[in-house]
């Protein structure tokens, strides 16, 4: 079969395509598994060289994902997996309304269209967030149950894309799956759009020995995923039964509550004997207008109840970062 | 100002019309009330002749929403009230996916673009529907805190639509409102192809002397709401106080949670010595698909909290229409 990973060149993209091709099967369009002979990563800018890690069954195809002879180039075999990451981020979104609408909703479209016309009802796992949750009346820890009333065009797209999804499966379109991402730390490279993006920022910088700004109080709570555990949370979504799914196939991946100051003492607890950059507190009102919509916890039963993987400690997360990132 | 309803010739459409006439004034764009000096009433088929109670102010306008350059001739004023109801119908959702997702949304992005592009924040009132509630994990009480998780495709697109007026509003780019609607009753004329047609049919064809068959049982409990209360508060919603609503614009319309046997002696009750042609249970597995998949109440807190109005009965909505359309 074929894997279309979109956003595949993303940091979440890559590492999920490395996961695909040690496994080397994923379940088909139809019953049973199937063995993965192609894939093809896709996004809007590739890398300057080709990452590490990609066997010779991988292309890396350049594109805009709102163009849909594009992306139907892509979406061409009946026995596809289509993995839909590709997404304009928090901050982007806000910044640029018209782009957030193309990228996000007219090429969600696109893919989702694409794999209806295939006739084949692949499986498809969309990449959802957490930011579907805001507004005055959001209780303090979301959840499979809680109304969506995003606060961030970027989060509204995201909720759209959910319905969508629910309703190609319900006709029978495809088999879709949406996990809706908590924030995903710690992401390595450099900082990119997304307003979450300090999360991240403040374990690389100052583990890079790079002083680092905050710009949100450290009693900000939030809810944070490490990036293994979003890979092979998405990995086991796309792979779970889809009758135990049920009707809403859009499911919150299992996450740790914590507040910027339990990050910090979980980077310094990691960290050991490391001299660090060191962390300071910058309110920025930009990305503090946009945190104060989202929410500070999230259940994830329905994933719990699915065998998703959850974190083992915040340290961990840490640890892991130093292990695959620092000291590699 | 110049008012422009979509869907304008439907039912409620010319109800919502004549009362706005009658009225002649809305609210602005930006302060204050201005006087109402030309109204468009959009739709993609026109009846044959002009409709009672339209004075020289009114011009019908036949196009297809889904048509940008049609949507764009029509929203052609800064001052400007823009009432969208234009709509494919629950079970003709069902029957043509992408029909549905043209009308409902690609027309309804047609008509908040073009209300955008004009720069002044135009309040726009948009329809939505209980329709966008569903699935396994809804309560059996509905209401606007509650997930929206629809099992059709019409309510897909409403709720879509829903969060895409929030996410406008949020941005400033119009000042909306979306009135979700319970199922209203009694659409006099012929049935349509809505899933909830029954609904009225109980009532109309048996007060017209024609024998009718539920297409459910009559146990089927559901929120319903009589036309000019549903047109009463589609108006009030429009003039509602934008700060009093909040940033979700998605307010439930008050209704009655009645099973078809309390609708059933509301009809004997109000038609008094009349006689009605019969009624009796043909179970249609097509209809009942869909109803299953319905709340049984909606609660309305955010409504009642607005002044939105509420039916006095279930035998004051029949006498109503007996009033309107029997005698009249």
């Amino acid at each position: 079969m074929k894997v279309v990973i979109t956003g595949g060149t993303g940091f979440i993209g890559l590492r999920l395509a490395r996961k695909i091709l040690a496994g080397g099967m994923l379940a088909g369009p139809g019953e049973g598994r199937q063995t993965v002979d192609e894939m093809v990563l896709f996004d809007v800018v590739l890398p300057p060289e080709r990452p590490e890690g990609l066997d010779d069954r991988v292309t890396l195809v350049q594109g805009e994902i709102a163009d849909r002879a594009a992306v139907d180039a892509l979406i061409d075999r009946p026995d596809i997996a289509v993995f839909h990451l590709a997404s304009v981020v928090s901050g982007g979104g806000e910044k640029d309304f018209d782009l957030a609408m193309r990228v996000n909703l007219d090429g969600g479209l696109n893919v989702l269209e694409a794999c209806r016309s295939l006739g084949s009802a692949p499986r498809v796992l969309f990449t959802s967030s957490i930011a579907t949750f805001g507004g005055a009346a959001m209780p303090d820890v979301v959840g499979d149950l809680v109304k969506q009333t995003p606060q961030t065009t970027y989060g509204m797209t995201k909720a759209i894309l959910e319905l969508i999804v629910n309703d190609y499966t319900r006709k029978g379109f495809l088999d879709g799956r949406s996990a809706r991402l908590p924030t995903v730390i710690i992401r390595p490279g450099k900082p990119n759009a997304a307003a979450s993006g300090f999360f991240s920022g403040m374990f690389r910088e100052p583990l890079n020995g790079i002083d680092f700004s905050i710009p949100v109080p450290t009693d900000v709570r939030h809810p944070v995923i490490g990036y293994r555990t979003v890979v092979d949370g998405i990995h086991a979504l796309y792979e779970a039964d889809g009758a135990a799914i049920g009707d809403d196939r859009a499911v919150t991946l299992p996450s740790t509550s914590a507040t910027v100051e339990e990050l910090m003492a979980a980077l310094g607890n990691a960290a050991g004997g490391r001299t660090l950059g060191t962390l300071d507190v910058k309110p920025d009102p930009f990305i503090m207008d946009i945190v104060k919509t989202w929410p500070q916890a999230a259940s994830a039963d329905r994933a719990v109840a699915l065998g998703l993987p959850q974190d083992a400690s915040l340290e961990a997360i840490v640890k892991a970062f130093i292990e695959d990132y620092v000291d590699a």
